[in-house]
């Protein structure tokens, strides 16, 4: 991707800490490409890194602005231009996972024009895609899906990598967001192709590969979510899993952004991900339940898991606060 | 759209009648707007329309070559372009609903800027989408589904758009793909938006309106075609359509470009599509079947209508050959 580091991790004027998750994972995952975390009046999230200016953070020798900001269709309020140009003014480039495209904001473009600096579109890819052919690929593959958007489905795909990993198994992260895409510097944010390509874009990102390779696909969106599930579909398709992990965050109490859609229930989201998976691949199974338990006390998420696994019959675990070896057990 | 009438057809080397669905479109439903049609060598497809080359078209008036060739993805082959440049030098402009955009070929942009021509991108839409919503809308809405692609759920919108008016109600064609906008004259090539946006996209083309108002929106794919479903699934979403009528062409043996994939079963399908279109309209039902028949004798396709018709315990006819009146005793 060609970003310099480090970065300075920009929040904007979020609302809230799922509004900021780019940042919050670039945070993290990859803590020491950061200096710091810069905030605007009124923001609500917080990566917990230190929070920085400008200045400081040029002193401390911060090279690129990653905007980590994301919001529904992702566009660019004005009231953060002023401090994008004071950045670029000082001498660092400027990263953007948002669809406009950063040189589409003429003082964005003149400021990165005046100073020499370097504009980097995260979503949108260089890359030509072909529609997806559906064919089945060499290799193994296990995509997370969600009940909703911003559950889980980055970090559980990421805490697998991990685990896979220290157990000296051959895994890739395998990223389909603007997120991911900064975390692992490389992949595609699949909600920015064109939506013929979806599916196409999704084989792309997972080629053939070892007979005994994992990739670990980020899931996108949810098939129960109006605004998303037609990417969470084309993915579910081009990806061809053989494992799928649902994502779930047990105290949201309608689907983000949508206040009049209630959450789906994990049954009838369990079936859908299967009969879209087996489409592509007909050997697809429901590996569990990764289930984000941040806002449960630890006893409420015991209890959660726990009646959870007996009621579904899958392993059930919080695979960012609990262990995520734990679903290394059930892979055959 | 500003395209100025007549055109000429270009059918290119389309290997068979479904390569040519834009031409042939066209042709069907607005052949008052037709000089003719242009083949290449080893093209397998006929609109019916009289054969002419670019010399005896410019004669006949024609002012635009509209390429009425689809493929899969919407590529432009090398072998068009000498076609295409020898008519923007008689004075034609060009119409294409490929996926690239016409001045992304330096020898069409060449040829046009130099004779003066103008250069139509019917699939890019200028529109700016915002990601759906899935709030339900005033109006009425009907969405055609389809087991496969290229099976009539144009041809079918387009028919019982023509049967509520002869019946004086108030109804309106929605065009989705790149023929439909091309015959409807409006609309948006719902697979060129960008992904993100497919619901949005399908929300902004058939907006509130009258309570007895009928949009009749043109579907695209199918949720069970591994290259297109998610397309389909946010059309499905976005349209929040009352009643679906589910297309399909009894003698396809394979998905449409893809095979190894079988065609689904009727009743999975309808299942598959409600579950999906009730997300954003808990009330939505299967209003009936149209049958593609053409393949089929008379005697051949008034079985299989009869038989489906019995098995699924729904009105099943064919929108084209048949009457699509029949559809409007079953509306309530």
């Amino acid at each position: 991707m060609g970003l310099e580091k480090p970065y300075l991790l920009f929040l904007g004027d979020a609302p809230d800490q799922l509004a900021a998750k780019t940042a919050t994972g670039i945070a993290d995952w990859r803590p020491d490409w950061c200096v710091g975390q810069l905030r605007l009046p009124g923001c609500g999230a917080d990566t917990g890194l230190r929070d920085v200016d400008i200045a400081e953070a040029v002193r401390l020798g911060a090279k690129t602005l990653v905007i980590g900001v994301v919001n529904s269709g992702g566009f660019m309020p004005d009231s953060w231009t002023h401090t994008i140009c004071q950045a670029l003014a000082h001498g660092m480039d400027l990263a953007s996972g948002l669809h406009g495209r950063l040189a589409s904001f003429p003082a964005i473009r003149e400021a990165a024009a005046k100073h020499g600096r370097v504009l980097h579109d995260i979503r949108q890819s260089e890359q030509e895609f072909v529609t997806g052919k559906g064919t089945k690929r060499t290799g193994k593959r296990l995509l997370t899906v969600g009940t909703d958007c911003s559950c889980g489905k980055k970090y559980t795909a990421l805490a697998i990598e991990r685990a896979m990993r220290a157990r000296g198994m051959d895994a890739d992260f395998r990223a389909t967001g603007q997120t991911g895409v900064l975390i692992a510097e490389r992949g595609v944010a699949i909600d920015a192709v064109v939506a013929d390509f979806i599916s196409g874009a999704a084989e792309w990102i997972s080629p053939d590969n070892d007979a005994e390779h994992w990739d670990l696909i980020e899931g996108q969106g949810s098939l129960f979510h109006a605004s998303y599930a037609g990417v969470s579909l084309g993915l579910l398709h081009g990806s061809q899993p053989d494992l799928l992990v649902l994502c779930h965050e047990p105290t949201r109490r309608h689907m983000r952004g949508l206040p009049h859609a209630p959450i789906p229930d994990l049954g009838e989201c369990i079936a859908l991900n299967l009969a879209g998976a087996r489409l592509t691949n007909p050997d697809c199974r429901m590996l569990g339940l990764s289930v984000n338990t941040s806002a449960l006390s630890p006893e409420d998420a015991e209890r959660y898991l726990a009646e959870t696994s007996e009621k579904l019959a899958l392993p059930c675990l919080d695979a960012i606060r609990g262990d995520p070896d734990g679903f290394l057990d059930y892979l055959d």
